[in-house]
């Protein structure tokens, strides 16, 4: 591996997933398909890349275009995802958010508490 | 959400997931379900676990636990996944290792640059 | 950089720092240095390490060994760290814990929440 | 804490440190102070922010807004940090890189490993 790769594998950089989602997503209601597609699109999101086309998504998936466009469409229906809008230079431009998929992870982590806090046992 | 619950996320920490892997996994041959299986064997590791049963691995997964033993099994025969046995105190204790998925991705990079950089062309 | 190499930078892992945690450890009352020493320890934790020595920390640092034994001592009088005992087959292990240090961040973002609100509302 | 601090807390995310960044930085000339300047740069060029001033900097940090300028300039010079020009929509923009730093460590590994090659000594 050459310099020049290893540089742009260095500048790439990673996507930190925060343990208590990963422990989490099937109880929120995702698959493994959804969740990797979520992964991408925050990846995108990093990268400067806000709204990424189902084209480009699904070049790096295992899934097709029109899988992709399926399940992003089923993921907003769904409130794990959410298009907003945003005005650079009076330019208008579109770009997802996760901001749902942590409103509802807030969601359950808190009803889940009240629940566990009544007879209680919280092994682990 | 209360004091117990923040620290309780915080201390369960991240899981990086180097870009390079993520752009890449389907050229690799893994399917969503594969890469995220090998994700939560990581997770696990990293929490210092580094043998979760299939039980425990489905617990977090939409996957049932016959379901995660035959994938592991899989992973392990096409040569993304090892189980290594270590000794501590004279007791032996066997661990997953992802060795050799990291094999296969440098394999994979340095080939394709390889036949990037006959007649040439590196965009990006 | 050969394969081996590439492997075992990747085996090594990253380290997954919040954000939140960035943008507030001065307000905190943590130098950069003081920060480094935690993020040191932390990845001394995550790979399975979780008591490392002053010369252990030492060599990964620019400050000498008596120097990180003593921001350690202060970090745990200051209530930043603290050290936990565990029982491993009937063998006692001291190990390092920040849970102190996500109980200040907490208090601090709920704290300068509420100032922030008063004429306001913040439930849990 | 509230549901508008969780999800602004994860919308902030996190900031991943190669391991192999966290055990050499003092080998490549860096001081704690120094890697935590380039972390936080890091940081903002992944919110989307890639040209910090000074004065965004020290906010986050203990440092003074003209001991920042000072720091960014000697990184620069010493070959950490570059500034790289960007077109958008024809509008000029300024931002940091880190790509020198991956360089120097990228050097620094291959060199090392070339030394310890000839009569060979890996501990660790």
């Amino acid at each position: 591996m050459n310099k020049e790769q290893f540089i742009s594998i260095q500048m790439e950089g990673s996507l930190s997933i925060p343990g208590i989602l990963l422990l989490n997503y099937p109880k929120l209601g995702l698959t493994e398909s959804e969740m990797m597609l979520l992964l991408q699109v925050q990846l995108f999101i990093q990268q400067g890349k806000p709204f990424p086309t189902p084209d480009e998504l699904a070049a790096r998936m295992s899934a097709s275009s029109p899988d992709c466009s399926m399940s992003l469409r089923s993921l907003i229906q769904r409130g794990f995802l959410k298009i907003d809008d945003e005005d650079i230079q009076s330019i208008r431009f579109e770009k997802y958010s996760l901001e749902p998929l942590w409103d509802k992870l807030y969601r359950f982590l808190t009803e889940t508490k009240k629940e566990q806090c009544e007879p209680e046992k919280t092994e682990e």
